[in-house]
């Protein structure tokens, strides 16, 4: 009888013509309700960035955060709540301490953040240089001068006033040079085993491990006035900092204004001496096996196919991840909450089953997102993304939908080049027009974790969002704080999210696909 | 006779027909070569901020910054450099050490600034408590309870994302508002010296220094993503800081993320313990004498008479004080330099006498040019600033110009309702329109040592100057260091202050006055 009642509603809908997608208009405003007027997503948030942040994969924190999030969804009533292994990941890291101070020309305490994986350091009062090579003799001329020094790598970068402002929503002229968008073009893949040749990088990050300074400093890449852009230390290979035993040199980036006056003071001939006390702790998990979450609402008439909903859970260490990505799992998380009340309120059941996925090691290469992929949905030749064979699970998957660009609101989906779902999720906006989500754009987005389903051809999309302060301020930075994070915006991405699961999971069919041309991606090993 | 010829020249410029004010064309030559095509702004600039700041009054550093101006002004061949006293302006301090760690829920290191004139304190993994009360009832309640205790005083303050740019220059609506502003109407002085009635906060400041906290906790007022805006510590009589046995509660200014996080995670019911270690060291100067930096270029036929021009050169202590106020103090500083370079060049000698004056005590309330005023042009009752008399330097002096509101360039001059010197400026702005320049406003404008010589009747000016980031970001903010200064606004404001200085030196009269009501000043007392 309901499923007759939908139908009907459907045709009515197709105003005029036929066979528009169709939208449930009960379950939109029972989403509506449950996501904009009794929303708990800043609840969420605040649990998750000021009580479980930092969640850099592997260390305890995550999983502290891990089991919160479990503990939360099995309140919630989502069912099949677990954990599932990828990796190995290798070993993690926790920061325990930092301080460090300048005694030049007189006391200042200097703002810094460690990279992760730098190992533990003390200094008192040591010497700074700067080591200025740009080739490999201009390197070699430092041998034997680096050890008991503090280094730095940088030189100098110029600041220039904000005439402009560091956040911003998009105006129509931005969304419509995106909906006017032409079909993308594949972009080249990635290849982090790139060998021959010579590599200045490496053989700097090589040398500065075998000269054994006290530390290296660098300056934010980006950013002032306090910000400080900061991931992962560097090494001679991409990442190895991972591998137990790999030699890392303590790293800290500086506040720019901080590494300009010491760069500065060394430039015009005045020494400086900086102290720091940098406590760090490796964890080596006996397996180096890290987690994912997932949590499902069973699906009826179809709960072998499903639709997966996710975003990355764990964060870089420099503040509490709140814009990266602790708002993505956020609105995930909230989506589920939604699904739930509006399941329970309407009696309407998704017929496919929802998967929430909560993934880890994002941010060192969509490692938790592959991982999974690789076990559940195709095989990987040893070193690549570029699946060999797809297992029959694959078949099962309607959509996979993914946010991680901040805490901006909806503005819209990337549709990876799928023409076919564009009039689908055109009718699925329509009752968000108010909420200003109107736009499809058939490019590409990269970065996350919507790409480990878009390589084994499942469709998978990440959303467009309001670009807000990311990339000029939180994204990777020491500011990443739940205070930048806009409850408002989050309620609209979490409403409209969880109305794009429950369509995707009530349509008779799966969405459609884009053409997956596995020997072509063979012919690339 | 010289009455008689101002009325004269009066009425010549009011007919608007002859006579305008002169401009002696080969001067402004000469100064627009070395003030901006041979600048060493920032060269001065660099040293005062990198090497020779912060330059917190009474401070080690201070002292140091004095000799090297003395010896950078000597060098360039200025005559007459020397100190003069001022005070007692009581003790001083100087930050030592600061480092302050949180242990909830995990490890991370607090942004945030001690206030200046807060005493030394250690601890390890301190309770933190909210102290919530807003009448002496309630802060009563927590008698006993604040030992042993580090005390949150501030609410959560919400944070915006910044949609308008932090730094701007004035449009033409912005000037075209000044120019048409009325004269201004005289501002109530302020008084210090407020009694009767109970003052909530004199209380609270009056308890905390009995109860004994181990420190008092407050957010940055303003500011945010690591910008830090802090001044002096908090007593409860406006000030008392820096008299020698006052209890002053050690204090911190956290950057507000941080401090939001603390409270909201107290709120939750989540102890939170924080660690922290603050080194300051008071000086206690036997007489509690400061000093200001003067230096000058000999008149010639009217060398009994001066034009001053000056800036402060102290600074708060939680930078360098590059927009505040080391930008108005290189520029100052430039503009001597400049003026040598042209008289030497030119072979025209100033008619009056220049005098540069670098003042110290500004930022706890303009002490260093009152106490100059004070010493040379009028006398004050004990604790007013309204003159009681007249002493006869005070009728030999032409004007006096101030540079203090950061970084930006000129874009006029505030006439403090003179309206008299409207025409004069306006010739002498003319050869600069290129550098707009150009508004003249009647307003006042407060806040800096202009505002001394003002009270006296001596014609004291400030200059407009575009806003740039300094109310936003760096005025009394940790990041008020040598990035973010303009060298291009530099260049400009010293080389037209550099044409002002030598046209008042140059022309027949003193500058007009404004009326000076002495029994009106009087009948405040």
């Amino acid at each position: 009888m309901k499923k007759l009642l939908f139908i009907l509603s459907c045709l009515i809908l197709t105003s005029g013509l036929w066979a528009q997608e169709p939208v449930n208009e009960e379950l939109v405003e029972a989403i509506r309700k449950h996501g904009l007027d009794q929303s708990q997503a800043m609840k969420t948030a605040q649990l998750m960035m000021d009580v479980y942040g930092p969640r850099l994969t592997g260390s305890p924190m995550l999983e502290k955060a891990t089991e919160w999030a479990v503990s939360q969804l099995e309140e919630w009533g989502l069912e099949n709540v677990h954990t599932e292994e990828w990796g190995p990941f290798g070993r993690s890291w926790e920061l325990q301490h930092f301080e460090m101070h300048a005694h030049t020309p007189t006391y200042w305490s200097v703002i810094g953040v460690p990279k992760a994986w730098s190992p533990s350091v003390k200094a008192d009062e040591a010497e700074v240089i700067y080591l200025e090579a740009n080739t490999k003799e201009e390197l070699d001329a430092y041998k034997g001068k680096l050890k008991g020094k503090i280094v730095l790598v940088d030189t100098l970068r110029s600041i220039e006033e904000w005439f402009d402002a560091p956040a911003r929503r998009y105006e129509s002229d931005d969304l419509l040079d995106m909906a006017n968008a032409d079909m993308p073009t594949p972009r080249p893949r990635r290849n982090y085993n790139t060998t021959g040749g010579f590599s200045f990088n490496k053989y700097l990050w090589e040398t500065l491990a075998e000269e054994d300074p006290i530390a290296v400093l660098d300056r934010s890449y980006k950013g002032d006035l306090g910000t400080v852009f900061v991931s992962g230390a560097r090494t001679g290979e991409w990442g190895s900092y991972r591998e137990e035993g790999t030699k890392v040199v303590p790293q800290i980036t500086l506040a720019v204004e901080h590494y300009n006056r010491i760069f500065r003071l060394l430039q015009q001939g005045i020494p400086v001496k900086l102290s720091l006390d940098l406590k760090a702790r490796y964890y080596n998990p006996d397996d180096g096996m890290e987690r994912n979450i997932i949590a499902e609402i069973p699906g009826t008439d179809l709960k072998d196919e499903v639709v997966i909903f996710g975003a990355h859970f764990d964060s870089w260490h420099a503040a509490t991840g709140a814009t990266d990505n602790g708002a993505g799992s956020t609105v995930m998380m909230e989506a589920a909450r939604i699904l739930q009340e509006v399941i329970k309120e309407t009696g309407v059941k998704p017929r496919r089953t929802l998967r929430l996925a909560l993934w880890t090691g994002e941010e060192q290469g969509l490692y938790g997102s592959r991982g999974y992929v690789g076990e559940h949905y195709a095989e990987f030749p040893e070193g690549t993304y570029n699946p060999q064979s797809i297992k029959p699970a694959q078949e099962k998957v309607s959509a996979y939908y993914n946010l991680d660009n901040g805490t901006g609101k909806i503005r819209g989906v990337y549709l990876q080049g799928n023409q076919a779902v564009s009039p689908i999720f055109r009718s699925w906006l329509e009752p968000f027009k108010d909420l200003e989500a109107g736009t499809l754009t058939l490019s590409n987005t990269g970065g996350t974790d919507h790409l480990a389903f878009d390589a084994v051809g499942i469709p998978g999309f990440q959303f467009i969002q309001d670009p807000m302060a990311y990339f000029t301020r939180t994204h990777h930075s020491n500011m990443d704080n739940l205070d930048h994070l806009v409850e408002d915006d989050l309620k609209q991405a979490a409403t409209i999210i969880a109305s794009f699961v429950m369509h995707t999971a009530m349509r008779d069919e799966l969405l459609p696909r884009k053409p997956l041309d596995l020997e072509e991606a063979k012919s690339e090993e």
